[in-house]
């Protein structure tokens, strides 16, 4: 049996829930949970807020732990590996998004914590390809939240080809936007964060921001006009979008990595005038995230962390959902 | 004198008209018009639906004639040859996006029909660089509306490196869209035709359309979803975009390259789990226009078109606001 942290309901606290997980699949491993991270789409799914969550739900998807089982075939990861595990577990590896190493967006992706129990429990599984052995080097306690919150930032840099020259806008700084400053920082561009919250500024600069704009003044906003090459919205509020549209630059993006809550709305000449783009993107595939890992490596970047004991997983939650977290929360045992 | 056709007042007649160009500026050449194209944005001009017209308003920006006369340092054309001129006219080709091969958006690009006087007369001047020799092959009668309506669909293909493997929807066909048809048919691609009227099957199958959608049967649409890699709009009206973007595949785009009227507006969730982009494009470069000219002439595509003479002018005019054009106008001497 495997000890996890369910809710029974939606919204409800998590409790002490036990499940028979059958036998492993093929190719599928089964990882010893050393930590998990808490992210907002966590919260999102507890509460059925896009009507996909199934209950007993159990959530975690942030997870770094150690292989301890390992089923038919499975040949890429040993007992005994270290390994991290994020939004997606499985995928069907023949469509044609699978074949092209755009696992992550086979239609047929599964995703660690829908319709299936995720990582805020002592064991969790996953396809071998989609469990991503940790760098020596990276601090096991502390990079969890790289495999959602980490590859969710880092996913469009590489997939839009960002050039060190470019200019980067980052909206909101919190659990994901921290790590984007780093990342970016890193990537050699001249970053910009947007925060509603001008007392960010100091850390904002220190995680990599060369610049600091608070999002709350229009003033500040206008006067960023034809700026940008990127702007990357990692809120789930509803802003003034036509104007981060003529911030950007010709040939300029607009890139959401969060969900917002209402539709988005702009005219088309603005974007026709100066060739510019809005767009999205998911969580990365494996080679991205085992890209990131190295980058991440390299260049020591890890999240900015609270931690919490799995005992105190409904505080933490509580702590997150107040907004407090700085930045990132992870669960250990 | 130029002697031209101009509306004096909105949405007014064009009637003779004459004014004094001045003497030429630097690097500038006169272009004795042969034939003018007439397209939809001349007569959103005309009726100054974007606030930019002055009066008396010239219309006509898809101009081919013979360079008649030349300013100091022009270096890249002769006097004698044949040429063709489209929406932009001069850019400050110091700028990055000059220096890039971007001219079109250069930021102070000036456009022929913009506070100046366009087409519609017996000469109109240009920047050297702003006028595109006709390779021979290409019959001047019936290319003018490459130089607008042509290159508005060819610098999508080209700036987003559309490849013959993809799968392309076209949405509206008429002045810019039936162009399109033959272009990405010509560059191997997949060709889908959206139309509101489905008696333009059978001509859209005959100018590279492999599959027609009629764009009223939402049965239909909803059928295509997951279909696309690119969908180029080409209508200035107002559709229901989500079930577009529901049809493009992941990673695909649905772009814009006609001004619809209202703002457009969409939930970001769908942007996000398919990694799509919805982005505009203007006209293209110049050395956009010489590879669009080189790539029409070996594949033989031209316009279809109507021709009307220069003093029919308001005819011509009608004739396009009904509807009625197929594909394109042409005014000639």
């Amino acid at each position: 049996m495997i000890k996890a942290y369910a809710a029974q309901s939606a919204g409800g606290k998590l409790e002490p829930f036990e499940y028979d997980p059958g036998s492993l699949r093929d190719e599928e491993v089964e990882i010893q949970v050393e930590y998990c991270g808490i992210c907002h789409s966590d919260l999102s799914m507890l509460k059925n807020d896009w009507g996909t969550t199934q209950y007993p739900f159990v959530p975690g998807h942030e997870v770094v732990g150690k292989v301890i089982a390992v089923g038919d075939r499975t040949t890429t990861v040993k007992i005994g590996q270290r390994v991290g595990l994020g939004w997606y577990s499985h995928s069907c590896m023949h469509c044609e998004w699978c074949m092209s190493g755009n696992h992550n967006l086979c239609l047929t992706a599964e995703q660690t914590i829908v319709q299936r129990h995720g990582g805020f429990a002592d064991r969790v599984r996953a396809h071998q390809e989609w469990v991503t052995p940790l760098p020596e080097g990276l601090n096991p306690a502390k990079v969890g939240p790289l495999f959602c919150g980490g590859l969710t930032v880092f996913n469009p840099i590489v997939q839009f080809d960002v050039q060190p020259t470019d200019r980067v806008g980052v909206i909101g700084i919190g659990g994901l936007g921290h790590i984007a400053l780093r990342f970016l920082h890193a990537w050699g561009c001249d970053v910009t964060a947007f925060s509603t919250n001008p007392s960010k500024e100091a850390e904002a600069r220190e995680l990599g921001a060369d610049h600091f704009i608070n999002s709350r003044d229009s003033q500040a906003l206008n006067a960023a006009a034809n700026s940008f090459d990127l702007i990357l919205s990692t809120v789930n509020a509803d802003l003034d979008w036509p104007t981060y549209i003529d911030a950007l630059r010709p040939k300029g993006r607009l890139h959401f990595v969060g969900v917002v809550p209402n539709p988005i709305q702009f005219q088309v000449f603005p974007l026709i005038a100066g060739q510019k783009s809005i767009s999205g993107s998911p969580l990365g595939s494996p080679a991205t995230a085992t890209k990131m890992l190295d980058f991440a490596n390299r260049h020591q970047i890890e999240p900015v962390i609270e931690t919490f004991k799995f005992s105190q997983v409904n505080e933490a939650l509580e702590h997150l959902e107040a907004g407090k977290a700085r930045y990132r929360i992870v669960l250990q045992h």
